[in-house]
């Protein structure tokens, strides 16, 4: 799958054409952060994205999914601090009016701008500030990796470090790059810490093929990642391709680039997850033996969302039971004895019996900081791969402490 | 509802020809604990159950379910310390010999006993101690206050106090009587810290009314209320019947003996929710808009399971955006200007924006120690209630650190 994919250094800049630029503009308390940034190609790019499922969305998808898929999409303007979300009609005029303000600055249409916000929810945008945080953040564009971490920084909420992955592919004989930047997965009151990723690539792809891609890529990647099973009002990934590359990705050479894609939304998805609130634990889940992936997901995401399974893992106790009862919470059917379950590679229950004599290996791997779980729940063919991190007292200290 | 019922001091020994019996045999560490106890009829109850719908189960469910439902149960038998589930077919027999070993202490036939256990999975019981306090309990035997209270706290694990509702009820002139005992609904490593609720009454039912009665009150209590959405292996309502009062209850007056029992029901399950692991705060969701009751409950679950709104709630903060989103989380469409949420009975959101000018009315009310969420989603007549507690640091600790 990623034999064509070279990792690189880099985020949103590394593919050719684009450019960013950052600003401070009062959003956020701290003075020395980033709270509002744009991301610009330098020519018409085919942009597709996929939004929260949650029937509460916020102002910025009420607009962007008017103007998406596109293909000629100039730029995106972001912001955070403050999420734009349930802030009425006056707020889907805002979100149009950061899309108008930032195309303004490159003489460029407003429908070719997007806009996301992710921060505080239910509050109206300060929209002089936004408006001298746009200017601010236009004029400081550039194409550097100094730019590109700006960017990355800008969209920060409760993320504790810069989310970034870039990989370059030869595809026919030429080069094409392929990078983005995320921020977590958190929720945190009264911000929604929404999940953001932007990726950017400069290969040509038809608006159609990207749109389908995305689409599959998501549910390959932010799809299967849950901190605490909350989706916010205003996740999304947007992917935009302006192929100033020169090379045409069709037909067979679509499967190389969607691999190549797929590559750099998982790890992003997996670096939300290892920055989840409170997080000390990245871990993964993988089910096997159901009739269906979609079963096996089922109960992959039962057990990547059980409170029991999450704290056992930050307790470091290889707690099989919470593991195997998770699994059969959730109205799959299975039998006891057909199940088998390793803990990083330790088997802990087989045939309807934990496997004590492993007690003390087991209580080995779960110090490990990456914990892989394997359980096969029968003989079917379903299988499915989720993310998760643990529960940890930090994460109560998170999300109980904060005042409104 | 509840014009008949009126509350009284007890448990499972306020209905006529019912006696109990508790021992300490060493399952539990502390030895001023009690572990196992019996439960006895002076003659043969009709008795119904409802189990766990996890697809692992104990070995006491495995046995009681080929017993019951039954017109001639004449008693129960129920251990703590050690839940006899991940046991395999020796856990089977092993439980099977608990009922028999009960059961020959009244000379009674050994299908007439039923059989519990709860606490550490995957351990095979000791039947040396098993067997010496089976003996030991039924030598304890007795009719009063002191005796049901020892019931009460021999099926604890995690409880912090004993959980018990009676009622008494005017039927055809007559007194009947109702009442139970029940344990808590967190789960704890290796322990799970099952959900058991005991029902005695002295009214005479047929088997088959009981038996429809008990599974429509279970859906009106016990699966209404959730501490982190993980049904345990061992998970049992059972109520029994022995008619030791005369009353036979029968035709309209089945709705007012169903409504008394809910009554008991609905209070036990409130009492666990309200000593779930590490719980401050008893909280109620209730949901209404939906096209069906089973949306409403759908939706009432999902802000019940929130860590998100479990936390918020624990540090006091009337986070309208959680409870709303996480109403938006599952699938059940509706649009954020139908929206009107309540808590504990002052207005916090409303056609899609929150109403700041309550703020510190809100802050207030989230000090109490019972909050009461009021959401509407539509204008469909579905509605739903369910219940639940907040999530605290103690909640991460008695489940991060325990140690197998």
């Amino acid at each position: 799958m990623k034999a064509n994919a070279e990792r690189i250094e880099g985020g949103v800049l590394a593919a050719k054409g684009f450019s960013a630029g950052a600003a401070y503009c009062g959003l956020k308390t701290a003075s020395d952060a980033l709270d509002i940034a744009v991301l610009v190609s330098d020519r018409p790019a085919a942009a597709s994205a996929v939004y929260s499922q949650n029937q509460v969305v916020g102002a910025p998808i009420i607009v962007d999914r008017h103007r998406l898929p596109s293909a000629g999409i100039r730029g995106l303007v972001v912001n955070s601090g403050n999420a734009n979300d349930c802030t009425g009609e006056s707020g889907v005029r805002n979100a149009e009016r950061m899309c108008s303000l930032a195309a303004g600055q490159f003489n460029v249409p407003e429908e070719t701008f997007v806009v996301s916000s992710t921060g505080i929810i239910g509050v109206p945008l300060p929209m002089a500030k936004i408006r001298r945080g746009i200017k601010m953040a236009c004029e400081a564009i550039g194409k550097s990796r100094e730019h590109e971490d700006a960017f990355a920084r800008a969209i920060m909420t409760t993320d504790t470090r810069t989310k970034q992955y870039a990989v370059k592919l030869k595809l026919g004989g030429a080069e094409v790059y392929i990078g983005g930047a995320a921020k977590g997965s958190g929720m945190i009151a009264p911000n929604m810490a929404t999940m953001l990723c932007y990726v950017t690539t400069d290969a040509d792809l038809c608006l159609s093929d990207l749109s389908k891609m995305v689409r599959r890529v998501a549910d390959r990647s932010f799809n299967c990642i849950t901190v605490e099973g909350h989706t916010s009002p205003s996740d999304t990934l947007l992917v935009m391709a302006n192929g100033a590359s020169g090379v045409k990705v069709r037909g067979k050479e679509l499967v190389s680039f969607e691999s190549a894609l797929e590559e750099v939304c998982v790890d992003l998805s997996k670096q939300m997850v290892g920055d989840g609130e409170g997080a000390t634990k990245l871990v993964t889940v993988n089910v096997t033996g159901t009739h269906t992936d979609a079963l096996a997901k089922t109960v992959a995401m039962a057990i990547a969302n059980s409170p029991l399974v999450k704290t056992a893992i930050h307790g470091g106790d290889p707690n099989w039971g919470r593991i195997v009862t998770a699994a059969g919470n959730v109205g799959v059917p299975f039998e006891d004895v057909d199940v088998e379950l390793l803990i990083s590679g330790v088997k802990a229950f087989s045939r309807g019996r934990p496997l004590t004599r492993n007690e003390a290996r087991l209580a080995e791997r779960m110090k490990l900081s990456e914990i892989v779980l394997d359980l096969r729940i029968g003989k079917g063919p379903g299988k499915a791969t989720v993310w998760t991190c643990d529960f940890s007292r930090e994460y109560i200290t998170i999300n109980a402490d904060y005042h409104t």
